[in-house]
């Protein structure tokens, strides 16, 4: 039963504590006398782990009151659809392109409105955050949005733009519950689940209060943030276990110290990996050093049999889950909240050793 | 670590056997290092286990090369806007009305064309299966939708309507893999997973292939069964531990000897528990024996405080989840292929001593 470290870019590791109980709970949930994937949900026992599982969340993240936290399905593929059928009151949306998920997200609204691409960092192959001119952005938006960590090309913003009046939304998916952020700048975060919060199936929601409401009835009953809303995420069957792991996952995190504390350690894990990088002389990071993500930490060596090479040593050495996406090729280190210190370690100690040896 | 008998309505029980493997292996499945939940859903292993999970499905329901089978999310809550948008050629669309998910199938289908509900069960609290007279079916029809099996209300079709050309299209979440059908009977089945199938967050959609790709452009990507095709169900990161837990009930399922042998050991948990009603003095079942469901057993005694004491009582002696659907009231036993014989002989004795006990 050995582990291996795995850094795959989503789904992700899980703390191995949260899997150990999740182990310990597979044949009976506490005095329930079966599994949670055997509960209704309308089951006092079920409805007490939601209940939690929403507590828990918005106390690590802080979430002021006026704002719904929704457990929903469909990703946040879904939700790049969601955001204009709901929000699309003027039918205008700016949006900024960072990658890959920026590109579906725009692409997607355009089926719902005018789009305005404020700015891109298609031109470097994704490698930065693009400066904002805030005289580009369009009083009238219905919001600006935003891919606040970009799981492929490894970046993340450091400052959020000034949106004014503008809901501010942002796809949080690979960053969520990773750093302290502030969530009241936001109109909505939401963030797919398998990377920083449990299995993939479950899609955070934080949606501030007056933003719901605002759907056309043509809108799918399942897309209407609304009837989400009002049903506390019970509209239909919600993803009944994998919100029971989200819920681990969240009582993990505050054992661990909550987001301050997980941040501190990933601003340790990056410095490790990224200091590696930058003291190599076969490896090189892909991003520019002022917008690299904490989250997902690309490099590359240039030379394909060469990084073809270190993948299949990693491998071996049980270093997991290290191909880069196809698009930049090389490596890609995903190394969540759940990714140990030892873990990076380990990874950069190989590295070193890899290098040494050739 | 004392099991109870669990006659959830959904989600539901699971094969002990089930959850024991998902155990076993969830630390560390097969010699990945990792559990399953935290495979890349493009890894080798996760790809191993989607594909045999639908290869198993298709020879357990024996599903003709023409159609394909999605593992999708969202519930059959998602699919009563899919179905439409999908299939809505013509706009027009024939339901029959057997229960509170067909009514909500059916304002849902209002949204995108003109329903034709060509019968209905409600003027007897949908305690059968409505008679269809062939010369209302609607020619141009794009559909003929049915719910098949009626969780609720207990009813469930017997024989099929004949629709010649128009696509017969069915929900099927709670009586999927409990008896033998002729899939080529139909355009669409689909279920929840979360009563015959695994954990809820799965959506199985079996579809005739001439059915895909017939959405306007403006229905959502992720709301295209065209796109799932296409992708074999990983446009987007699917429910991968859900997948993988309903590929371990097929296997369990092939283990019994597949459909054929669990539809005969439903029929007589099923006929054990209809013939403890029929003899009973005190219980009474509240659907036409004709239109009686394999799964799903309402049964009352027309008496509240008498249902309570029932249920408090079952409860205690671990017979649990046996309360009836508000609308119904008195009791319900879900006995879906999960449940074994042995829990509803268990039911049936209680039943009876707790009646001679009166």
């Amino acid at each position: 039963m050995e582990r291996v470290y795995n850094f795959s870019a989503g789904p992700g590791a899980l703390p191995l504590a949260v899997l150990e109980k999740a182990q310990k709970e597979m044949l009976a949930y506490g005095a329930s006398g079966m599994c949670v994937m055997e509960m209704s949900h309308r089951s006092k026992a079920y409805l007490e782990i939601i209940t939690e599982a929403e507590e828990l969340l918005r106390g690590l993240m802080n979430i002021p009151d006026n704002y719904k936290v929704l457990f929903l399905q469909g990703g946040a593929s879904l939700q790049f659809a969601m955001i204009p059928l709901n929000l699309g009151k003027n039918k205008k949306f700016d949006y900024v392109n960072t990658g890959q998920w920026s590109k579906k997200a725009i692409s997607e609204a355009k089926k719902y409105g005018e789009v305005n691409v404020l700015a891109s960092s298609e031109d470097k192959l994704f490698s930065y955050i693009p400066d904002l001119d805030p005289a580009k952005f369009n009083k009238d938006a219905d919001y600006l949005h935003i891919t606040l960590n970009n799981t492929i090309f490894g970046t993340r913003y450091r400052e959020l733009p000034d949106t004014g009046d503008v809901p501010l939304v942002a796809d949080w998916s690979s960053g969520i519950l990773s750093e302290v952020i502030d969530v009241s700048k936001f109109g909505v975060i939401y963030a797919g689940a398998q990377k920083n919060i449990g299995p993939a199936g479950v899609c955070v929601v934080i949606i501030r209060d007056d933003l719901i409401g605002c759907a056309p009835v043509s809108v799918p009953t399942m897309l209407d943030y609304k009837i989400h809303a009002e049903n506390d995420s019970m509209y239909n069957t919600p993803p009944t276990y994998g919100i029971y792991i989200a819920k681990l996952v969240f009582e993990w995190l505050k054992e661990q110290g909550g987001v301050p504390a997980i941040q501190k350690i990933n601003e340790e894990k990056a410095a490790l990996l990224y200091d590696c990088i930058d003291n190599s002389k076969i490896f090189k990071g892909t991003v520019d050093k002022k917008d690299r993500s904490l989250m997902n930490i690309p490099f590359v060596t240039n030379d394909d049999a060469l990084d073809n090479k270190f993948i299949k040593e990693a491998e071996k050495a049980g270093l997991t889950n290290l191909r880069g996406y196809r698009t930049i090729g090389g490596m890609r280190a995903s190394i969540y909240n759940a990714t140990s210190l030892d873990g990076v370690k380990a990874l950069v100690e190989f590295m070193r050793s890899f290098e040494k040896g050739l």
